[in-house]
């Protein structure tokens, strides 16, 4: 296992817990450490690592540190450290484009890449990881018990397709679901809350989880949310994103699908980052042009 | 209980199976018998039921039948037969402005109205609906017994408001965020259809459901629909609303709250119900003069 944030370390611990030997790198000593006291096999380098991880054709590498640059410095160095026959396992956020790259590069070298999209976050650890599996059959079944294991007891594991970058695909647009989800959620309440009727958001939120038809886990973490804090007082109305929602969007350009709820969400994200919007001034330099409207000065 | 369609008959069941004496009242007499064959008190008229709903100032009445018309003649002729104290409540998905105007209607005869919003389908029968009551708080707490009943043994109850349509207004709003999370779904396993990769859609739905970010119930829903139909073969790309989609984008419009979202999977459902649509040809008019575009004859 590369990589022991959050996700990397939490899946070390379930994999451990499920019985099998994992050797646990990170640029980070204290991470290792810690991994290695939850019984890892620490490792303080990529060389020491790979030296651990059993003889050549039989390593199996996961790699779970951030998309981009990091993800792709790790597949550089490990194609100069593994062999033929080892597997590489990419379980980041990656852009579906760049792993299919990342393993004609691999490949390059005997070693078969696969790419695992990974949902669950911090509850994967309990509830288990749903991973969405793409890259050839044969590679799939040699890692399929370390699949099980970290996926939920009941399912949430699926192999997606042979071709490379298919896992990361489907958890892309899985990603971009999610985004336009959680826009519906926050449009409802935001109606709701610019009504005249004075709704206890907490409790209905909480309400919904039982017996409603738009009950869902993204509902049971905004209940529990709202429980703490049901003014949103803590908050900025300031949206990020991680670029999965960006690359939905153009997969949906490309493809020709037409995504306007997915569209618009990761479009209301970007509108939130800016508070003096450019193109709102636009606007405003319109109406008053055109209509004579009062406007705001800056 | 006026109305025994599959809302109105499975909510009687659940109330017999609560303990809770129901005279139910349909205007199919086929409809009656079946839930007087459950152990409900059947009634051939409006006027039967009423006799058969014990004192003037005891009576909950509950309507269970379509929003609109049939809605408004049932509050018409209550109105005429119910006196002071009595309690009616509309479990349907009327209208929150119109529920208001019921509601005073009701009011001069010293009848008080609660507006139940009422979510759960057909899965109410054995799960429980959850119910956004709307309404005076000392008509609430008397009819508390049998919103216990109807709801889940978990949850799913909330007194939403004192205000009247307050329960309609909140599940109208619950029904606008369904569109736009059903509108999610469907964009991002259209992506996917859309994409180079082969996936099985119905092992993918059913692989979110465990652990993933976007499982919801209407995940689960559609996970066995594609279990018997995978290539959605026996539907056509037509989709109906009811109207509360329309009011959830009526009220934003009016509380000036943005709901790009809900108010595109709306539009969304519009747009499929015409397969030669007047806008289209416009566009196609429009790219033909100006750009020289070969366009399609029609």
């Amino acid at each position: 296992m590369i990589g022991l944030g959050k996700m990397g370390a939490n899946m070390t611990e379930r994999l451990l817990t499920g019985g099998h030997e994992v050797v646990a790198f990170d640029r980070s000593p204290e991470a290792v450490a810690a991994s290695a006291a939850k019984g890892a096999i620490g490792a303080a380098s990529l060389d020491e690592m790979v030296a651990a991880s059993g003889e050549v054709g039989q390593r199996v590498v996961w790699i779970m540190v951030p998309a981009g640059a990091p993800t792709q410095s790790t597949v550089d160095a490990l194609g100069g450290m593994l062999g033929a026959g080892d597997i590489v396992i990419d379980g980041g956020n990656s852009k579906y484009l760049d792993t299919q790259v990342r393993a004609a590069q691999l490949a390059e070298h005997g070693i078969t890449m696969l790419d695992s999209g990974t949902s669950g976050g911090v509850w994967g650890l309990a509830n288990g990881y749903c991973l969405m599996i793409g890259g050839p059959g044969d590679a799939y079944r040699r890692c399929e018990p370390v699949f099980k294991t970290l996926a939920p007891s009941t399912g949430g594991l699926i192999h997606v397709d042979e071709a490379h970058g298919s896992g990361h695909f489907v958890k892309m647009v899985h990603n971009g679901i999610e985004y336009a989800m959680m826009q519906s959620y926050a449009e409802g309440f935001e109606i709701i809350e610019k009504s005249p009727f004075n709704v206890d958001q907490a409790a209905l939120a909480e309400a919904w989880m039982h017996g409603s038809v738009v009950r869902s886990w993204l509902l049971e973490l905004l209940a529990e949310y709202l429980a703490k804090d049901p003014e949103l007082a803590g908050l900025k109305a300031y949206v990020e994103d991680s670029g999965e929602g960006r690359w939905t969007v153009d997969a949906a350009v490309q493809f020709g699908a037409p995504a306007p709820v997915i569209a618009a969400s990761l479009f209301a994200r970007f509108a939130s980052r800016d508070d003096n919007a450019y193109g709102l001034r636009m606007l405003s330099a319109m109406r008053n042009s055109f209509g004579g409207h009062a406007v705001k000065q800056g």
